[in-house]
């Protein structure tokens, strides 16, 4: 058994929502955590500076879209991907797993993993759980996930089942391979669509495996809130208390709390940064869209009690003429708020359940979210 | 008379280039000074915070492009366009001239002004010496630009006449005006093609009404480097020693210098945000294409003689992968450095001539920017 490159303190418990403390070889964080997602190595329009300054200490990149650009192999040449996208902080990568199933164009479907053709230029790249694992591992991420199989929403019980089997059978060559790089922490992923019985087998057999914190996966699919929540509420008993636990693919402010609220610890999303592009903002007084009229000549910020670079610079009528003029600057001023408003979110949520307030928390954060104020 | 809201200083002078100083109620720069182009009050992909660590002390914004959007009614209802661009420093607008004899499509040129159709959706605009300084004062910039006639190149020299004698009526008009705002300098546009004598009569025609300072304008529109060189030779001897002289659309390192050396004191420009853009960059050995597969593998910076964060936090590899993969931080990050380089490039072009030294800097950089190393 190996020592874990990632250590995982509990620091306060309200319900079952966790404070925790992760420590990586490249920083330490509490969780829970949200993580923003910078596919490509870098988090769009986001220097990493930037990133600092909105209170990111880890975020995600793309194991499917770096195998293909430039290649894991110039990564590692040049230093692994900290230092190739001058980021301090710690990285998950994610596995490729779910951008196979859902970008690419699918080959065939084998014991050994997925032959696809890139859906950059069609070319045929062949990814399976010894590719993902070594890719990650040139990478030099500080939480590698294993290779899974994400089946689509809806699907057939069967085929969910087998997809359960077949994960379980590349984590399992994916736990083997973690001896390689003994630096790197690995995650096992969950799948089991909405049945519970799934769910839960997965998980169990993934705990057997010893990795070092366990992910849901295949949420945020298509299928309902309740759904998710009813599939979360499932899962918990069979994750592990003394590691982190994982939900791929959230980010929007209320489902955060309701899986903080059954016990998830880690978040990554595109949300931030794909509705920041669009104008689309968080706000403590619910969604902005900067884009509306209504912001013409209004002469306050973004959010009054935002304190990010942001909020503080600039007014809703400034940020409003960069998207009417199509003017990339506020792409990013959007983008740097609704990470910073994230941050902030989990920074407060952290607080509340050290104070054993989280329900009461949530219960203001939505009265005021979804309140009158919503534009 | 009014006194002048802008101070202009010599400081030192090396043939005819000199070092200056000007004092704006938004700060003091030293001149030659290079301003970055912030069109629609935003100089695209770049914070005011990146602009000030680059060094940036006044940019540019358009009449032409604010006054359509979002109105100068609702910038100067917003604080002006500082407060609205949240920009500390100077700030000198244009008139609109150039883009209206440029962009628009023209419906009619009058004694009063110009009747054309805004670029963006066909509708009637009309701008002419009362419109453009009314706009400029609700803006509240620092140095406002009179209202001129910019003719093609080429033109026939009865065209350039004509426009030369509607520029002087039109100047005269600009400088009744300026009382109104008594804390906005404006400058004189000196038009003429490249007919010596017509340059040389606008330019003394424009002194006597009084200006702050005096534009060189209608150059860098298609003649050759030769032909704006000499009609910088001929013009030089007529403008006024003791306030700025400002080369109006140029930005080219080799262009700076050539007109440093014939007594010009303050310039603007697209290119360094513009080439940013399509990754093209300044460096001290030359320009350089990020796009090109050359910097693949690349571990260096952009420019190892360069201080600025991009080429502090970044390498060729990554910067390289960015325009590859098409991701808008390799625009901001290239435009960071661009507009840092060419601060960098005018501050030493200013100790070079505190030095006595100007001919010896251009010379070293001309060897070394066009020499073998250029990719």
């Amino acid at each position: 058994m190996l020592t874990s490159p990632l250590a995982f303190e509990r620091l306060a418990q309200d319900g079952r929502a966790r404070v925790g403390r992760i420590t990586t070889l490249h920083g330490t964080f509490e969780t829970p955590v949200f993580m923003p997602v910078g596919t490509q190595a870098t988090v769009k329009s986001q220097t990493t500076d930037d990133l600092q300054r909105a209170g990111v200490r880890i975020l995600l990149c793309n194991t499917y879209h770096l195998h293909l650009r430039p290649g894991e192999e110039v990564i590692e040449h040049l230093g692994g991907l900290h230092r190739f996208m001058s980021w301090p902080g710690a990285i998950l990568t994610d596995s490729g797993g779910f951008q196979v199933f859902s970008l690419a164009r699918l080959r065939e479907v084998r014991e050994d993993g997925v032959l696809f053709q890139s859906h950059l230029d069609g070319s045929d790249v062949f990814l399976g759980p010894d590719q993902a694992m070594a890719i990650q591992q040139a990478l030099g991420s500080d939480i590698a996930m294993a290779f899974d199989e994400c089946p689509p929403h809806p699907a057939a019980r069967s085929t969910v089942e087998a997809a359960v089997e077949r994960t379980l059978r590349w984590a399992a060559r994916c736990a083997e391979r973690r001896a390689e790089r003994p630096q790197q922490a690995v995650f096992g992923i969950v799948q089991g669509g909405i049945h519970p019985d799934l769910r839960q087998h997965c998980a169990r057999e993934l705990r057997a495996m010893g990795f070092d914190g366990l992910a849901i996966g295949g949420l945020s699919v298509g299928e309902t809130k309740e759904m998710m929540n009813a599939v979360l509420e499932d899962t918990e008993p069979e994750l592990p208390v003394d590691s982190p636990r994982y939900l791929m693919g959230v980010g929007a402010p209320e489902d955060l709390f309701e899986a903080i609220e059954r016990g998830v610890d880690m978040f990554d999303c595109v949300m931030p940064t794909r509705n920041g592009r669009n104008g689309g903002c968080f706000t403590w007084s619910g969604k902005v869209r900067l884009k509306a009229a209504i912001h013409r000549e209004d002469p306050g910020p973004l959010d009054p009690d935002c304190g990010c670079s942001t909020c503080r610079g600039y007014s809703r009528a400034y940020l409003r003429h960069l998207f009417n003029t199509d003017e990339m600057l506020g792409s990013q001023l959007a983008s740097h708020h609704n990470i910073a408003f994230l941050q902030s979110l989990m920074e407060k949520i952290r607080e509340a359940i050290r104070a054993g307030r989280f329900a009461e928390l949530k219960a203001e954060f939505t009265a005021r979210y979804f309140g009158p104020h919503e534009r």
